[in-house]
Formats: C-alpha cells, structure tokens, sequence
C-alpha cells in the first residue's frame, strides 16, 4: 500500500466477517439516522438510508432539532447547500449528539470551493466532535491543510500521496476521515484501511458522496469503532455501485439499480465481495 | 370490520364507480394542486400529482401564497421539514383557502416525534378548517390524544384499535381522517371507509405517504364528500403500489413502477380492482 | 414559417456541425454551471447537467454566491419556489456573472401565475443582464406584455403569434428567448430558430422546463453566441426526449431514459437527428 504504512498486528482480528456482522446489526436494529443535508440529494439520502437497512429522518428547525438528534443513532450533517441558519441547527444538534454520545458524520460539500463552506466545515470540526469526516479528495486535502483542489462540489484532487493526506487530516482534525475515490481511503490516528470496491460511475450521479455519508451514519450508529463502521459503509455502498453498473446502464438506469443493489446486499455476499483491505498501522 | 361499527344503510348507494368517477374527474378536469411541503419528497410530491391527473405547484412565500392558492381546487399542508417561516405560510394560504372553499389537506409528517411537530399540527388543526388529515398510525395516535408512537418519521402504532382511534381523531378534530398503514382506514363523524389495497413496498421508499396526501388533494379538488375523496385516492394510490410490486423489483425500480402504474390506471380498472369496505356506520 | 420572417442571408454558414459542435465541447470543457434554483426539480436540474456533460453546482447563500459563481462558466437562476431570500442571492450572484462576463440564463417559473413571481422576474430581467430568458409560452407572452396565460407553472398559451411573441419578448428584454412547447422558439434581435425535436410526454413530467434551463446553461457556458446555444441546448434536450419516448414507457420510465440519453448522445447523432431550422431573419 502507499504511505509506508506497516501491517498491523491487528489485522488478523479484522476479516470481513466483522464488516458484514456491521451490515446485519443495521438490518436488525434499524437505526433511526438525522440528517440536516443539502436540498439537492436530500431525497437521496433519504432512501439510500432505508436502502442500508437504516430509518432516515431529515429536520432543521432550530425548535425541534436538539429533541429529534435525542432518538437518533446517528447524525449526519452535509454542508452541500448551507446556509446560515442551517448552520446554527447544525450546531444545536451537533452538540446534543456530543452529550448523548451519538456519533455526528460530517460532509463537507464542497470545502475549498468557497471560504464559506471551508470556514464553516473547520467551524463545525473545531466546534463538535465528529465521529467521520466524510470528503472526496479535494475536500479533505483543504483540510488537511496539505492541498486539495474542489471546483464547485467536485474534487480536483489532492497535492502529494492520498494517505499521507488522509491521515494527515484524521491527525489535525482528531477525527476519522473518510476519503472517496476510485480507493476510499479511511484512517484513524493509528489505522489505514482502503477500500476497492465501486465503479466509475458514481462519479457520473448527482448524490452518491452525499450518500456514501448516509449509509456511514447507518453503521456508525450500531458501531463502536467508527473507523470500521466508515470502512464498512463505504465497502458495502461501493459493491452495490459496482453491481448496480453491469450491463450498457447510463448514470440514471444504474441509480435505480444502485438504491436496489444496497437494498437487496446481504451480510453473506458481502463478507464474500468486500474488498477491504488493512488495517495498516500508521 | 373492527370496532364494532354497523354496516350503514347508505352502504348501497356508494359502489366502486363512484370512486372510479372521481378518478375520471380528476382525469378530466386536471385541478391545480397548490402545495407547501418539505423539502425531502417535494419532486416526489410534484410528479404523482401528475400521474394522477392533476398539476402541482408548490409555493411558500408568504408574498404570494395567498394569490397561489385561489387558482387552485386543493391545498396540501405537509410539516415533513417545517419551519417557522413555511408554518406562516401555510396559515397565510390555509386561511385563503378556507375563505374560498378549497379543501385543505394536512399531513403531520412526524406529529409525535417532537414537540414543535405535534404542535405544529394541533395549531394547524385548530387555526384552519382541514378537509382531510392524512397521517400514519402513530400520528393519528398522537393528534387523537389516545396514543400513538412515533419515530423520526415513522410510526410505530397506536394503543389499542386502530379504527376507533380513526373515529376519535375525526370527532376531537372535526375533519376528515385518513389514516395509512396495511388497512387504510378513512372516518368522519358518521361514516368508515376500508382500503385494502397496498403492497408493503411502499414502506420501503420514502414519500410514499406524502404521495398519498397529495394524490388525496388532486381527488378532494374534484369532491363535495372529501371522506370519499380520501379513500378513492388512497384506493387508487394502493392499488398502484400493488401493480408496480411485480417480480423482484428492489425499492427504486419499484418506485418507477409506481408514478407510472398510477398514471397507466383507466377508472374502469379502477372500478374492477379498488378494494374499498364500508361506509360502515358509527 | 409563421410570422413572416425571411430567411437570413447567414442561413447557409449554420449547419448542424455547428450546434453539434457546442455539444462536443461542453463535453470536453465540462463547465461549471451555477444553480439558483427551486427545491422541486433541484436534483434533476443537477443530473441532468451532468448527463450534458458539464458540472453542476447549487448554492445560494449570500455569503458564498459571488465566490461560487466566479468559478462558473454560467449561472442558471429559476424562480420555481422563490423566496425573498432567494433574489437577494440572485442579484449578488447574477451581478458578479454580469462583471466577469458569465452568462445568466433565467428560467421565470410561474411568471403570470402571481404578481410575486411576474415581479420578480421583471425586476431580475431589468436589474442583471440576462444571456437567454427560457419560460414557456405563457410565461414568455406575459414577459413580452403581448398576452399569455399561466395556471400554476403550467403554460395556458399566448395570445396571437408564437413566433411574434418570442420575438417581442426579445426585443423589449433585449435578451435571447427561447420559448419553449411543441415547437421550441428562439429568437434574438434579429434571428429566429425553430427545433422541432421532442416529445409530448415531456409535459407529463415534474422538471422538464428547469432542466432545459440547466443544459442551456451548458451549452451557453461554451459558446459566444447564446442564440445558437439555446437552440442547440434545446435540441440535445429535445432529441433526448424523443429518443426515451420509445415502447410503452410511462412518464417515469421515461425519465431515467430521459437522461439516460442525453448522456449517451453523441455529437455526431445529434448533427444528424437535431431537426433545427433557421436561422430566419426578423
């Protein structure tokens, strides 16, 4: 792997068993996934969370968000189409997570392409404890500090090695990141896990990093390891991407068949499919 | 049927041609459909309106609510992502609605799960003359004060008999109820309707209920008896759903079948598969 | 045609290469195309710019507009569900786009329903400049003052001539119009296009008129002429509907094949199957 990371003596513990056992815990617990996201994918993320096995609820109203967050397994706020006021929801809700030790999954949607959005995800990094950072590479090379270009919503890449960058930023930020791309790339302050799986095109949909932070706040919440959740979220929405692109579909023909794919995932076939590999130590 | 009701002597006079009539009515009149809605199923929202015969428009400003809503034969209020602001809104249009006669539906997506949701609804219950509320079992519950359970946005039942707590919601709000779930169950202060049409798909994918609400305006835009206006829409919106759930379809490839089983649906089809029971007597 | 023009003199340097060739570049440029729009059709505005071949992005927040548009190649402003908030943003956004000489496609949804939206859209056609004003004929008959009617967002038709009215609008705008239903009008100041590509079906979906929106945006964002980039957006457009309108497809099948295949639309079959005429002289 790249980075000159070393195995972990770990790994052997680690088998996609452990992975799919995730996958089957949000199967039958169901838990009940708050989102404050972007008006664009919001009905994306809605039924990608269903899809996952996982109960979706989208609320924003400063009155109800603290309450809302209470019954929630996990909290994921996505910055896609911030606004001020979704701001402020963000952080009420954010912080009654922190209390109640729900996980908060954040996306920073297009970090880098305005200093709106770059100052505000650092705002909410600084301001609550995230359990995932979620990002395309572009975005997370901005927080990282190290160099990441984003136009508009879109990665244009990171400067230097992906994993250096990644962990890097789960360093500076003292969270997990999660970083999309051709590999995800996942780290903690003493992990690297990649994941193979997924196919070019999720990059020709509106919505699949939106959704990729969904389906991670659905294992976060049955999950004690968050860097394992992530690892496992993004494995499995990457197999349903993968086999939700056979045939001659076009980007909208494979979206159909990418919510049915996750949908129809069972733990079983993707203990067998996952191509997960780590942890590598740091 | 449950709850002991007495099968009502006007049980003859209301056979499936009626509902199928309104259908047709729809079909032909194509009635503005003036909705203020959340922002997670709003496309959802638009698009079986159409299907159905109808014309969406959605609209929140409290600048021109008002001036929206008298061109149009229905009026959907749906708190699914509500705010103070759209809650104005919905009054300002609510109360212009009332003033001309046009039927306002009101689904209290997630009346239950917090506090300014279920006041949010109650407000609007006392403040408008709703002409149907739509809801699912743990709403209804909760707005008939008899007990209903509630989580993000998903019921999770009512204490004791679901009919009777249909009527109880009808008689402490004085409108219409339509209560969703395996069974429609459709009361007013005399009369109540069965639907037994459906396929449990339709809890797989987000918005169905909404859907039912706005499907319940484009039949109410075209009534005088809005309690029979609700169950021919939800008669017609179920038997979709059961049409679509053909083969091994996933949620998504469901969810396509959906919209356009509804818009494939000729009332004398209709009239030959809606499952309605009732008007059972109170 | 109607409205008596003549054809132009320029006529024979205007083949179908030309307007194939914008598609080839939007393909190869892949523009950023900036969004202020509605929450309905949001998602399917992103996608289907995507599916042209460019890059969308949605913001409106007043502290980020100006930023986000610089980096655009055009900005698309649709007043679908318009907030008072929503114009601020436009103005900031639309003069930036006026400085740097980015063009600004408005899509005045609703114009003629309520005096709100008629306002509105006056008031941005009188305070920006405007590259291409695409509505349907009822709105573009109230915005050329000439007579139109709007129910809803849906077109009720203009009085008298369409191709008199496009050209009216134009000149009293002093904008590119493109007027969109059976037969796409596009006029400028002394040109008018006719595209003849399209299907009825079209008009049984939530969307279709905001998404032209978003590939005119496309397509002006790497042109110099916005009259032949309308057009040519309008065609691709169009030919892609025609070609999803095969079998027995409802409407929501035939939107997947929709942008399905526009994204699968070469430059070469459009040259070939585009059905333009003109340009005809004023």
């Amino acid at each position: 792997m790249p980075g000159n990371a070393t195995e972990d003596s770990s790994a052997n513990l680690m088998d996609d068993a452990t992975f799919a056992g995730l996958l089957a815990s949000v199967r039958s617990r169901r838990p009940l996934v708050h989102h404050i996201t972007n008006s664009v994918t919001i009905n994306d993320c809605a039924n990608i969370t269903i899809c996952a096995g996982a109960a979706p609820v989208m609320a924003e109203a400063p009155e109800e968000v603290a309450e809302m967050v209470a019954a929630a397994g996990a909290l994921v706020l996505n910055i896609g189409t911030l606004s001020r006021g979704q701001v402020d929801a963000m952080l009420i809700a954010g912080h009654r997570a922190n209390e109640l030790g729900i996980p908060v999954i954040l996306d920073p949607v297009g970090a880098g392409a305005t200093s709106f959005r770059t100052g505000t995800a650092r705002h909410l990094l600084d301001s609550l404890k995230i359990a995932v950072l979620k990002g395309n590479a572009g975005e997370i090379g901005v927080l990282a500090g190290t160099g990441g270009s984003v136009r508009g919503v879109d990665s244009g890449g990171v400067k230097g090695d992906p994993v250096k960058t990644v962990r890097e930023c789960a360093r500076v930020t003292g969270t997990v990141v999660a970083m999309t791309g051709p590999v995800d790339i996942i780290a903690d302050d003493r992990r690297v896990f990649l994941v193979r799986n997924g196919n070019p095109l999720m990059d020709r949909l509106s919505g699949t990093g939106c959704m990729a932070a969904s389906v991670t706040g659905a294992f976060a919440a049955v999950a004690d390891d968050y860097t394992v959740a992530a690892t496992a979220a993004l494995a499995a929405f990457g197999l349903a991407g993968e086999r939700a692109a056979t045939g001659e579909r076009g980007p909208y023909a494979f979206r159909t068949a990418l919510f049915d794919e996750l949908f129809g995932l069972t733990p079983s076939d993707f203990a067998k499919h996952a191509q997960i590999e780590g942890p590598y130590g740091v």
